[in-house]
């Protein structure tokens, strides 16, 4: 069975920057904005649209049912369920390819079959609003406290995303196998590390089967 | 500074263990049962009875006062309140030595401004279960019921125990560095992991210094 790593992040803590560089030091593929990308591809919509309706969309369907799955067909409309369905099927196709990591979209439960390795990366707020600083482009003016809002709701809508699958819940340590803090930390740093605990974590997995 | 890796665990999560040989790694002295031994010596007390007081007495004195830390004066007797500060200061003393491993006894939250690396170690309850289960000796026969009630409690009470210092909540990933689940995992098989991710993390915690 292939040796696939998800990593779920908090908004800012570094999250896809860590599943891209493990994935260059495992030297496999590392699935992100290609999810998105592939799923606009297949079903005709603009990507922008794809990642709305993974993200920020899912809120408005399915506002307080975190913790209570309902049937998608009876909480989104067709358009976003199609959206959905569509991710679904495109991160079974990259998991089918051979060893990946793959960043958000609920990869961990989508492919709970294949025992992934679930990785878990958050950090203190200051660390993350730091972070967020860092990557801004010029034409980005959040004040601190903007950015602080604007990092909780991407993760309530994580959360809300995550809830559509499963009951386990998004960032409740239960659900991963290894949480990173990366409060003050440089990602790259930690990389090898991570690999190594990957590598070790596959082979201890391949010697229970 | 000295590089100080604490781990704080749930019961039967084999955190004791992953301490004990993540220290034998990185060639560093582990401190756990040598905290109580201490703290009874110097105290002239028996290990078994500064034990209990650690874990199995607080409850008793402090039972709804999580996340509402009172001054301990006020909520425990004469005696628990001298193992208790016995305890603090013994694991000071060990840290001061240098380079180590602490197992317990909340030195996360004694030792905050030593900056120490803190692990949690958790898994879930079939692994705890089956952890316990080989390590009971011949005499103990506690059925899969009664175990993971005495978990339970013993778990509680290390929650309890580490309210009598901070409001950061035991078990929350956001009060450690990195939270490692051990479910269906071999300890030995982490270590070496582990312990590289202990050394870049000091390795850049000195960076930024």
């Amino acid at each position: 069975m292939s040796n696939i790593i998800t990593v779920s992040r908090e908004f800012g803590s570094g999250g896809r920057e860590l599943g891209k560089r493990l994935a260059e030091a495992l030297n496999v593929p590392c699935y992100d904005h290609e999810i998105i990308e592939m799923v606009a591809k297949h079903q005709g919509f603009d990507p922008e649209y794809v990642s709305q309706v993974s993200e920020k969309e899912i809120q408005a369907f399915y506002p307080s049912t975190i913790g209570n799955r309902f049937s998608l067909s009876h909480t989104m409309p067709n358009q976003s369920m199609q959206v959905v369905l569509a991710e679904r099927e495109v991160i079974k196709h990259f998991a089918a390819q051979g060893d990946c990591v793959i960043v958000g979209r609920c990869a961990d439960v989508l492919l709970r079959e294949k025992t992934p390795l679930n990785l878990f990366v958050y950090a203190d707020m200051a660390s993350k609003l730091e972070r967020c600083a860092q990557r801004a482009t010029a034409e980005e003016h959040f004040s601190a406290k903007e950015m602080q809002k604007k990092m909780k709701k991407i993760d309530k809508e994580r959360a809300a995303y995550r809830a559509l699958f499963t009951e386990d819940r998004w960032g409740s340590k239960e659900s991963y196998h290894l949480c990173i803090n990366t409060s003050g930390m440089e990602i790259k740093h930690l990389i090898s590390a991570i690999a190594a605990y990957a590598t070790a974590w596959f082979e201890e997995k391949k010697a229970d089967e």
